[in-house]
């Protein structure tokens, strides 16, 4: 066949994205072909750049050209991405592309944990991420990122005091422990820690940002309401450990979004703390909390399971030293990065194929 | 010496409560002294059935007797118990003579386990014991004492509707799980959560009761305000696991608990997830949760340190089943129930030394 652009774009529209199963020239994903002599060119335009599938459909588009322009040709695709949005048109932080809430009903199953790690492997993968920390009661994010004592600065914009997150390995951040001494409880009713969470959505400097994950406390309560009723949420995200009493609250985080006038898609389930192994005994899986409760969860509730974190001495230890386990190359490393990838393609896939979530009008 | 009530009484004025620092004779715990022969019969009223002296207290009445009365004497002490109370005139659950609180400040370290266990403990060695499950969005309770589907009946008393506990193995039970189904969500703000405890509290028959435990959400927010603005709180129980990040939220919690306005004594600390030890490696101690930081805590507050629990898998496992580990004989059971004595003990010697907790008036 002719070696010209409308050849190369036939032979690129029988590649498939594979999770959005439609071909990469119907969704807008090939630009700026070039051909020079036996060279092609072009740019490949993935949905998050932690997409799992870049080396399949990079050679998958090599494959293509060979196969109907000319098996000759030396082909170089060049592979960059654009995190899709729904939230484009959205009155308040038009440029955060999308709101992720990792929940989980039960506490102390490992939100915060693997809030940190996917920000920093979603990060790592080159996004652009934010974090909030919405648990005004038992804030961990300082901790986890070693930023205690740090001070967000504030700046006068319009008549307004606006937030400057504070960054921290790439991250930008934002917590009470920010705003409140270490040894000081906040003792407060509803109300005051609903408008510290809409201070951190709406008054924060949040500028561009790919994904923006939402760290949010145990329960079902004002918290939550005021989330969805401030920003509507692309997805959540769902933690639980394998236990019953852990999985029934992880119901009930599920029973919240999908409840008709909340109605937040959910983008998958991590199962937390699956299993112990000890280092002098690497064969033996010690299921302290139980065994696959979080996969049967998954599967009653058809959610995405993105996968198991193990009960791993050194992922605790990375929290409290504040240098998340995700930044140490390593099988946890890798392990977060595999459901860090997972995330990203269910985001990509939620805004191909439903409209934005409506922010939630009063429940009560 | 002459064998008569006086010289009786006056042997056992030289026999300390070594808890309360006072004799028995000045602290009121003898009754019944009777003389028959070379027999000598009396009650000690301990200030707990759980008392963990009540060997060595009996042993030293009869020392006592033989050492300033008679050696020859055959001694009965029957030792019986009346639990102390600061309550007696309360206008809310003045029959209910202590109340403790148990709480964390963070998510998933045990509250509901040590609550539940503690329960079972206090309650075997005697005592009249109720358990509110003030977690409105995570109730473990229910399914702690395999009890999921039981729903209390509702009697009217004066034109009030007033709910009567579930009673489980001889604990009385009261949860929001017994009242929702268990797949809702209970997606309530604050205001809904507290009159859902108030309930609890006041318009549920508990009848006398020796301890009422309270087994609270994460955090310190709503629940924790109301509790202490509905009924003044006898004590609090801190459960804490050994990391940096619920070593903070613990502090939280006994900040809360310090506030002037609140005041509510800290009756101890429970260091839970101490340690992992295989059954293969029994000599192994894995300390995926860190070490010692339950015990720094204590000391750092001056609180008493009342033991550890180790991580091990059946406890898990009777929590999920409903059926508490103190129930089965073992190594676990046992530490439980050291633990319920000392707390026992804590609780005789805060009413013997301080005066009733004050009810909170409206804070914020
Ligand atoms: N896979 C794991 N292996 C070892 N420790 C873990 C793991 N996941 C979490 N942890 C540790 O368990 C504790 C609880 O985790 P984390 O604080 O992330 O839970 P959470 O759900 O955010 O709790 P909360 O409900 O209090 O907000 C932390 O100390 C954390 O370091
Ligand atoms: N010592 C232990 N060994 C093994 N498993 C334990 C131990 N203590 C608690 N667990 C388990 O850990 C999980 C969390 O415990 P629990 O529900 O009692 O915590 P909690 O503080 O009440 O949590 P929440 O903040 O959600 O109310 C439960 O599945 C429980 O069975
Ligand atoms: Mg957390
Ligand atoms: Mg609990």
């Amino acid at each position: 066949m002719a070696i010209t652009q409308d050849n190369i774009i036939k032979a690129l529209s029988k590649v498939q994205d594979p999770d959005l199963k439609k071909d990469l020239v119907t969704l807008n994903m090939i630009e700026d072909i070039s051909i020079d002599g036996n060279a092609i060119y072009f740019t490949v335009v993935l949905t998050t750049p932690a997409c799992p599938l870049k080396e399949l459909i990079k050679n998958d588009c090599i494959d293509a050209i060979h196969k109907y322009v000319d098996a000759d040709l030396q082909v170089f695709p060049n592979m960059t991405s654009n995190v899709t949005s729904t939230r484009s048109t959205a009155p308040l932080l038009p440029n955060v592309r999308n709101i992720i809430a990792i929940a989980s009903g039960k506490g102390g199953v490992g939100k915060s944990t693997v809030s940190a790690n996917l920000a920093v492997s979603l990060a790592q993968s080159g996004a652009k991420v934010g974090l909030i920390d919405a648990d005004i009661f038992g804030p961990s994010i300082p901790t986890m990122f070693n930023c205690e004592h740090e001070q967000p600065e504030v700046k006068e914009v319009n008549g307004k005091n606006i937030i400057i997150p504070i960054e921290q390995y790439g991250i930008k951040l934002i917590s009470i422990g920010f705003l409140t001494p270490p040894d000081n409880a906040v003792v407060w009713r509803g109300p005051m820690a609903s408008s510290a969470l809409k201070q951190f959505i709406g008054d924060t400097d949040w500028g561009e940002l790919d994904y923006l994950l939402i760290d949010l406390p145990p329960g079902t309560s004002d918290i939550h309401l005021t989330m969805v009723q401030t920003i509507p949420v692309t997805g959540a995200l769902i933690v639980t450990t394998p236990q019953k009493v852990a999985l029934a609250d992880a119901q009930k985080a599920v029973g919240m979004f999908k409840q008709p006038q909340i109605n937040v898609p959910i983008l998958g389930l991590v199962e937390n703390m699956a299993y112990f192994t000890p280092e002098e005994l690497p064969d033996n899986k010690y299921f302290i909390f139980g065994e696959g409760g979080g996969y049967k969860l998954s599967e009653k509730y058809n959610i995405p399971f993105l996968g198991q974190i193990p009960l791993v001495q050194s992922i605790r230890e990375s929290g409290d030293n504040g240098y998340p386990a995700s930044m140490k190359e390593g099988v946890t490393a890798d392990a977060f990065k595999d459901i860090s990838e997972k995330l990203a393609r269910q985001v990509a896939i939620r805004n191909a194929n439903m409209a934005g979530t409506t922010k939630v009008e009063m429940i009560n």
